[in-house]
This record gives structure tokens, C-alpha cells and sequence, in this order.
């Protein structure tokens, strides 16, 4: 079968591989629906959770290349033979939850697995991934679509967990106010989720005129463009005070920057963004208000809770996300560097393999 | 009457005052009993919320001079007509919570006078002050010690509520690993409610030897010199993973990198500390722990909490922290400099005036 994978930074090659076949406990996935428009994970994730050509990772023990895709949908089409047959059965519509941990560890133990001092994802660190025709994946990892979700928003339920996530151990409860900084598509799938879940008011803080653009589209209260206006003044004006949460999906040091000044006394931080070089914190700040500093990794059995919220509805329109889908093709010949060349106005593209 | 009045770094002078006389609802108090030993008070914390002598604080209305000394206990000697005698009499023993709110900003409406954002404090930002034979105070700030906690013990009631207050918003609870950062006069007090609340392991990490031999001395579970031993190492060793909560109270890079790197997996680092430079946060630490990071400023209402525990026992033989007494003439004519210089064995020195 053809299967998209890993070989190295700006190494991705379109390889023929065998057939995956499930193991006693495994199952075997036609994928049907990938969500292809994370692609900084591929560069930007991969490095410390990936293996290399030559050392396998600890947890999958698998060396590169690796099949790519950790966010996708697909219909069961074989079981292996010890698999729980009162859960699964062939011609289910399912969504792989990707986070692989080693079951050892600390974080492990102690019931965290996204804190996994070896945490790696399917689609990165191996165990197969969503950019080829099969999958196989262990039954623990794989969870049944309710019948009211397409399989093309199963596709972003992935992604849609990250968000949860991180909206679910933070201080943010119905009646909060919000700001968000960074209106990629983390941001703009809490502002989603934010809005389902009760917020009084969502601020978005965006550089990009399209991404303030689609924010409002979602529903946003206010959008703020970080260059040309205070957005710590006019988010304390708004909220009378400061946000009760700041999501900081943005990562850079002037989004910590605004996300302390506009935080209200004894509100919450909570950073979304994966950094790439380390910020000045304003300690004083931190405690002249006595604000609460936090941060979401992933995501830890979140599946179940999410596909009930969105096959409820509480999540409405999810397919006001999806901006463009594409073929596997398309997305493998020429796909990275336009999907990336119009990130502010994508923010998730659907792949049909 | 003598006062010591400070008019501005490194100008502090024996004054003779006259004695004032209660407001209506105020009441004056004979300074019985100073906690002397918070020196770096007075020059540290002094600038943001001291007036200056020609721009007076816009809470307390005074220019400098102002009276010094905001930890003290005392005699009631006179109450202003309207003050309540249901509560106050002549002669009772009193502590002064020296915290003055603006009462009009956001976090005075909201409940939490320590981050007023125009706060100070009694002998620091005017309205009288602990160094001088008499002082009169609003009576909502004057608590009645409990017969059974003698007048030196209630002049460490103020020092201790910063401790107090750290510990009551950390995520600290009976059986809690701590590690405190830290064996100066906040630390050691942290050191002893700790164990009175029932901490299952102290570690205490600190480069001066005296300071580490008194951190033993009140029961530590463990003692580490930072410049010498692996503190994360041992830290992570002896508590099967790291902290609960990590108490930071020296302030300084290293500290918060030791004290991220102690922490458990969604542990609480709280920053007790006062600041001189703003440090780098290491992100990617906070993110794969997902570690809270709070910070706490002086205390909010907690005297009245306070006595009372101390009142039943339950923080016991805290004049252990009492490493000396000495005469008012001697705090004003050679003090302040000789208790700089033993700040390593010194932990609270009381001033009988
Ligand atoms: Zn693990
Ligand atoms: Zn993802
Ligand atoms: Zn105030
Ligand atoms: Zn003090």
C-alpha cells in the first residue's frame, strides 16, 4: 500500500509498504479522513519525540522512517483475534486517539500519560499513522464514532482534544471571561469550545487581519491586532478589571507579556503554545496579582468526553473549521508548502486518501 | 516621644514626635514588643509603596518622615468615642495588621486587599509605625491576642502570616513533599507551619551553612547546600518523583530553575520570594509537567485565623524563631548594621522599647 512517511527534516517520501495486519489485541483501520493541516507538528513536534534512523524510540521502539497523520478517521475493517467484540466490530466508523506512553513511568503510574517522560504519538514516533490506506493500532487507542459525527469531523477531534484539554485544567468555568492569543488553529478551536461552554466574553488577540477575520466569523466578542493596539488595556476595559483566563496560544514573549498584564488579579495563564526559546517571566507581576501560571500538554483520555460533548451538538457547526479539502495526492505532491504558504486563512484541511 | 522615622535610603533618624491621640474609631496603642529583624524591608520594599518626601502616598495621604516598624505587638492604652467597646478595652494586648488597602481599586472591591493596587504598609508608608512609644491604628486592623500567646510571641504574628498566607493559597495539604528554597526568617516560618500542618517531607535548600543547621534544628526532613548537591536530584529521590509544592523564598534564577525542575508532574511552585530581577522561565518544564506556578504577596485577613491556631498549640515553640533580644537604643544606635551581618544565624530579634 501506498504510505507517506518520515525519513528525516525535510526528508518526507511516498514509500510502498506491506500491509499492516492487526495483532491479537490490534485493529485494523481503512483510514478515510486526515486532517492535514498541523503540519508544524511534523517539524517542529517531531524533533523530541521522534526516533532517528539509526536509535529506535524507547516507547515503540521503532527507528525512521515512520508513516505520518496522528489526527484522521476510518472504518474498521479487521479485528485482531483477542479484541473486545462487545465494543468493536468490522464497518465501525472509529477515531484513533494517538498518544503513545510508555506505562512506566512517574507520570504513567500516577494515571498522567500525556506528562510520559517517553511520550511519543502514532503518526510521529511510529505504531503506524493516518497518511496511508491502512492502519493497524492497538484497541485501547481506538475509539467508536457515535453515529452523528461524520467521519469528517471525526477527523478533527484530535486537534479539537488539545483544546479541550487545555480548557478543561484551567480556571475557565461558564461565565468566564477570555482572551486568546493566537488565532491559529489551536486558538480558533478553543474559542469554539469556549463559546460552547459559557464564556461571557472572548477576546482575540491576532496579528493576521484573516485570522481576526475568522475569529470574528466564530463569534469572538472583540479581536485585537497585537502591533497596532493595547491589547492589555483594552482587555481590562472590557472585562472591568482583566480576563479571568488567558490562553496563550501564541508562544513568543510578547504574548506572555500581554497574557500577564491583561490577566485579572488571581486569574489563570494557561499556555497552550509549544515555545521554541525560553521567555523573561515578570515575577512581579505574577505576584502583585497573585496570578496563576499554568500550562496543557496534549491531552489524557479526553476522547470519550469530547465525541459525547460534540455528538450532543454542545459543540455546534465543527464544520465551520474545515476551509479546504484536498486529495491524498495533493497534499503529498504539492500540499506542505501551500498549506503553509496560506496558514492564516486555512485552519483545518481535510485530506481524502 | 522618641520615633524612629525614615527619610529615605540610608537616612533613618531618632526623632522626637508628638504623641498622637486616637481618631474616633482608632485606637492607641504602648508598642510593647518589635520584631526587628525584617531589615531588608526597609530598603528593599520600601521604594514601590513608600511615599516620597515630597509626593505623599495616595492611600495614606503622608509625606516622609514616616515612623518605621510594621511587626509589633502592644498594650491598649486609650480607644477613640466611637470605637467598638463590645470588642476593645484599656490594658488588652494587641497585634496591628499593618496592611492598608485603598479600598476603592478593583482587588479592594474584589476581596483581596493585598494586591490593592496602591498598597502599604503601617511603618513603612505612614499612619505610624511599631519603632516609637506610642502608635494609633484604625481599629479594624487591631486584633486582641489570645490570653495564652504572650506579647513576644504576637510580635512575630505579622511575619508569620506572610508564611501563612503562602501556604494557605499553595496547593499544599497535610502529607504534602515540600521543598523550601530558601533559610532565611520566610523560610524557617514556612519550615514550622509546615510541619504543623502535617508535611510528610522538608527538604530545605540553602548555600549557608548556619541557616541549614537551623532548618535541622526545627526538624527539616533533609537539607541540601544548592552550590554542592544535585537539589533536583535528591529532591526527585527522596519524594519518589519530586514536590508536591515547592516554596521559593531566596528569588533568584537558580532558585526557579530548582524549584521547576523538584516539582512533581502538576505540582505547585510558589513564588514567596521578593524579586530584584526578572528571570527566564523554562516553558518547555512547565509544559511537560504541567506545573503550576503561583505566587503570593504579604496576606489578606488572615490574623484572625492565624491567632487562633497559634492560640491552640498547633504551630508550637515558636520562640525557637526568637534568636535574640535587645534594647530599642541599641536597634537605633548600632543595630541595624550588626544585623545585617549575622542575617546567617539571626532569624527573628525582638526589640523591647
Ligand atoms: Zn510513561
Ligand atoms: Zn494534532
Ligand atoms: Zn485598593
Ligand atoms: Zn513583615
Amino acid at each position: 500500500m501506498k504510505a507517506v512517511r518520515y525519513y528525516g527534516p525535510g526528508d518526507i517520501r511516498v514509500d510502498d509498504i506491506p500491509e499492516p495486519s492487526p495483532g491479537d489485541k490490534q485493529i485494523k483501520i481503512k483510514v478515510s479522513v486526515l486532517c492535514g493541516s498541523d503540519l508544524h507538528s511534523y517539524f517542529v513536534l517531531q524533533a523530541p519525540v521522534s526516533p532517528t534512523l539509526t536509535t529506535p524510540h524507547p516507547t515503540t521502539q521503532e527507528t525512521l522512517p515512520v508513516v505520518m497523520g496522528h489526527e484522521f478517521s476510518g472504518t474498521i475493517v479487521e479485528l485482531g483475534k483477542a479484541v473486545d467484540t462487545s465494543k468493536f466490530s468490522v464497518g465501525q466508523k472509529v477515531v484513533v486517539e494517538p498518544l503513545i506512553s510508555c506505562g512506566k513511568c512517574g507520570p504513567c503510574l500516577s494515571g498522567t500519560r500525556n506528562l510520559c517522560h517517553q511520550i511519543t504519538f502514532i503518526g510521529i514516533g511510529g505504531w503506524g499513522g493516518g497518511l496511508a490506506e491502512y492502519t493497524v493500532t492497538n484497541e485501547n487507542l481506538v475509539h467508536v464514532l457515535p453515529d452523528n459525527i461524520p467521519l469528517d469531523i471525526g477527523a478533527l477531534i484530535e486537534p479539537l482534544a488539545v483544546s479541550w484539554h487545555a480548557m478543561k485544567i484551567s480556571h475557565f468555568k461558564p461565565g468566564s471571561n477570555v482572551l486568546i492569543i493566537g488565532a491559529g488553529p489551536v486558538g480558533l478551536l478553543l474559542l469554539k469550545i469556549l463559546k460552547a461552554e459559557g464564556a461571557s466574553w472572548i477576546g482575540v488577540s491576532e496579528p493576521a487581519a484573516a485570522r481576526r477575520e475568522t475569529a470574528i466569523k466564530l463569534d469572538a466578542s472583540a479581536v485585537f491586532n497585537p502591533l497596532t493596539e493595547d491589547v492589555i488595556a483594552e482587555t481590562v476595559r472590557a472585562t472591568d478589571g482583566g480576563a479571568d483566563v488567558v490562553f496563550d496560544c501564541a508562544g513568543i514573549q510578547a504574548s506572555l507579556d500581554a497574557a500577564l498584564g491583561a490577566v485579572r488579579t488571581q486569574g489563570n495563564v494557561v499556555e497552550v503554545a509549544i515555545w521554541e526559546k525560553n521567555p523573561v517571566i515578570n515575577i512581579l507581576t505574577l505576584q502583585t496579582k497573585e496570578a496563576i501560571l499554568t500550562a496543557s500538554l496534549a491531552y489524557d483520555r479526553r476522547h470519550a468526553e469530547l465525541l459525547k460533548v460534540v455528538a450532543e451538538g454542545r459543540i455546534p457547526n465543527l464544520e465551520e473549521l474545515i476551509t479546504r479539502k484536498i486529495a491524498l495526492e495533493d497534499f503529498v505532491e504539492k500540499g506542505i508548502k501551500a498549506l503553509i504558504a496560506e496558514k492564516d486563512t486555512q485552519i483545518k484541511i481535510l485530506v481524502h486518501p
